[in-house]
């Protein structure tokens, strides 16, 4: 049976990453999944988060902040209702938990780095664009810190990516868009480190509870996709 | 290896749930897991909430706010801060979906529950115990709805409990209290529906990436607690 | 003619108070006025606030916030208009200079003592019960700082404790439960020091103004009940 | 032994009420108490406000706003502090409550009357300047409601004035300017209705208890004081 | 044709300014244009704005902050509203960026001033009424740093002053009151240093865009005015 | 002299205005002064704004807001910064009533369009590009409810375009960019319509005031380049 957007069940949207798309940011990233474009900026701050200063704890720091734009989907969504989006400060925790995985942050010395993933428009998937593209801000924005003596040792570990997998009229399918999201009966997301190892992993199966065996499967459809996209960030991080 | 709790590591801390603790709400379930105690209690509206009825949508709707008081953790947070509390609005979001998973939300009418999960002592697992004791607010809050003539069917589709598994010491220990959660490399939460599926699964290997053997031995282990969380339910709300 | 709760004019509720009911905090008392649950908690800082550092001043500072938990009352109250909740604002400032009225705050040294007064399940007087519950706290933490060398002298010069008294059916009736408060004429607070004199006195006659004859019946009434809270209060911190 | 001020201890400040000052306002009063400015404005809006709509109920309501002008004071507050103003709260609810005890709001019909109290320039008892000061807003809006055909009977049971007495070197002192009341051991509001009685009284001994004694003649000191103010009320009003 | 307040086309309304009206501030100017009456007040505090002192640079600052009081306008409007007041945040800005074009602010040391313009009643012209009179208690402000000893050098450099122009009817008027602001196709304000020079103009042709010429004649209008204005500044200020 | 970017004073930077780059929106224009990119996109709903409806008015609204993504500067400014942002609240307010000015209400019937306009990169000028874009947004979305049938009338009443223009060392300049801004003592802003006339202006000198003649200057210079921006405005909307 063919899925909503015809694609193979097993079959990414097409996948792009521009970088250096902003003159201003230490990194930056353009993401594409398909129809979901996420801009990803990395900024440095020479200190420490407030917090970590105060605790007088060692080492630097990465967080992340996601953002739609009013028109990023369907319906607009006023500035008010941007201030207390709380699906926003959910995803905005997973991707800072996400990317500090992968980050010595002794090594980043007394450096806070921020990534913003903000999406410019919104078709599925948009979280799993914000941990690829924000960690590819991320890895420019240490080079910039290394390339300009401000360390001296790479504090990323290893590269990170993340993809969804979905269930959809009992079948597994692999990074939903907007419509197949709506369809959906599961939805899932998985943030998987180069070794093959998960960081993170998020199934949620509001109308559709789902057995030990699927999330097995889901773990396998998702890390084929992530070794996939972590070859293309190390292409455009070349 | 003995854990921090000098616990087994498959073994849960004592559990106790006690029930009609509020004489105003419609259903209500202090919970404790060890020295986790949270106040559930379940709030009626005779109304849709206003985004349902404003899309002129059938049906009911159930959602949670999770609170900890001020002092329930070592150091006290002000009011302030718990007005934009990130983790609670995640929390909240986590408890809301996974209640609205077992609920039928058409048999339930045009009724609004409400579940305030206020943590009155925190000792690590809260999410968890919110979970198991916010349904038993809930199912009690559905059976005063029937014995009162608002609703006919019980909308309650299967019970649903949450515990957590981490990872300490390359073991996975079951139902961390706040002591073990900190030494931790890995802390994830399982809800399980009684019939043994998953409704959500929440893993975080911030420092520590897991494998798909480890997710699995997770799953069981924490199957085999939410079965029993379960059986606990049923006898309270007998 | 019978009081709603059948109780005579001058006859209090039943009362209880337990202590260190919080593994955290540095006092607690978990108070309870017939229906009415506050659960009080003093927090201990190792500095002055931002306001005395700021100007200078020296000495430390007591100060209070109540909060009603969301289904405190028959009515749930969602967490943004706590947020905004004027009443609380205006019992939290009663709470916290009653409080002062009571602690030499040169003796209590450059620290910061908060109390937390988070009503569990309201049912008229909750205000007078986190006064009275309150103080317990307090003398616990100002003893625990003693103990534990912080200060050398106690600086708590008296308890103090506090009661309510209405007009319903012009007779005045002590310790008003909601029944009763929503059918009284007369709604009066009163915070008395243990030498029988008074440190606050709220009273409002909204439907019924009073004389001053009436005033001194209800401080009289009020005397003898803070008498015997104050009684108690001795007993539970020896 | 002379009062800072060198009044006696009876003695008032010179007082003053200019009316009709806003061309906008439906009743307007500027009161002085010595360099006490309280500008006091009535709103008259046609129709209920939306809690007392919302639960079906009859009559009108009248409620206050009370507020300090950025440079009322000796040390400027800025617009950010004016919006969480506790204080502020605090009297706003006593001007409001203090109001309504005179009202008969069914004769009041469903319309909303606020009385804005924006305080030009601080000097001590700016509370009771607005509640006297907004009585005579109140009852100038409620004879315009008249005048104009809105409402056929005068709601307004009777006057009311307010005044504080302070205890200064353990004397009673009336009507205290600001810096008497830094250096007052004691600060009491009292608002009385024109038959006598009080409809508001708040006592607070921060840093020195009172005695029921103390009490009455503060009161017997306050009831002859806000004769006065009542006499001067009906006056301008004419 | 009659304008519609019978005023010819270049005739201001009758202006005053009174001066020391605040017992509290270190400048202040009570100024009226006919109906609309601007309370201004000028704060000095001994240090710089926190954001200047972080960049670590030289010199003073000087902003205003424009609020009209609650019933300035035919509608009352509530303090939520006031918080949120775009309106006002603009005028703010226009305010302080005009007093600062005409002060030296390495001149003026490391001090802050802030102009507070609080409209007592508004009837039109209410921004350039709080620039006139902002003026006025900036200049006081700067005399009293100087008198005290604070400052060596006037920092201020020349008066300004602002005034309205609008078309009305396909004719220049100067000086809108409310009733006509509401008819004019144009509304604009012109700021002008006593030079003859002008330091911001805002013309908004919403209904009725203009042409150069317009704009021409339009400067030459309020140049005028301003003289006029700038010398009764000078009178008041002697 | 050459101005900092190497242009003659005359000379505006490269403009490029691409349309339909949003898959949602109404109506959407990617517009690029320079360095300066302006996401702008049309939002149509189906219904009067709030106030609108209250106040039985006739006739749609055309409203529209700015915001400058986190990392559009050269420094990052975070979410909370963001939302109390008084310059975009300003800027927001200016693009709302140029739109505004060449649309006939009426005719957009029942209609509310919101323009959002977000600053993906800002080097200087934004607030013009976003006039400038958000013209080109508005059209579309006002093409796109005459093409299915919800209007029957074209409400665009002409072309506007912005641009700014500066004083540097003396000369006038178009279109500075963010270096030049920063060293400018002049910034002005004006807003053409097709014909030729003004629709709002705002001149700042806040260092440097300006004479009657060098508005006449500044008015000729905008008024060349808006006829270019709308020539090109046209080119894209065919």
């Amino acid at each position: 049976m063919l899925r909503p957007s015809l694609r193979k069940p097993d079959q990414m949207r097409p996948v792009s990453m521009e970088t250096a798309v902003n003159k201003w940011a230490e990194g930056s990233c353009l993401i594409k999944f398909g129809g979901t474009q996420v801009l990803c900026t990395a900024t440095v701050e020479f200190s420490q988060p407030t917090w970590k200063r105060m605790q007088k704890k060692t080492g630097g720091w990465v967080s992340a902040e996601y953002c739609m734009l009013p028109r990023a989907n369907s319906t607009r969504r006023n500035h008010e209702a941007m201030q207390k989006d709380n699906r926003a400060v959910e995803i905005s925790r997973l991707i800072g938990r996400s990317l500090r995985s992968v980050i010595d942050l002794e090594a980043l010395g007394k450096h806070t780095i921020t990534i913003d993933c903000d999406v410019i428009q919104g078709d599925g998937g948009t979280r799993c664009a914000s941990v690829t593209g924000g960690f590819v801000a991320l890895a420019m924005a240490t080079r910039w810190l290394m390339d300009n003596g401000h360390i001296t040792e790479n504090p990323i570990i290893a590269n990170i990516a993340a993809v969804s997998v979905g269930l959809w009229q009992n079948e597994l399918i692999l990074d939903l868009d907007f419509a197949e999201d709506c369809e959906a009966e599961l939805d899932a997301n998985f943030v998987m480190s180069e070794d093959g190892r998960f960081v993170e992993i998020q199934a949620t199966g509001e109308s559709h509870p789902f057995t030990s065996e699927q999330m097995s499967e889901m773990m396998q459809m998702a890390s084929v996709a992530c070794k996939k996209l972590i070859d293309l960030q190390n292409q455009v991080l070349e």
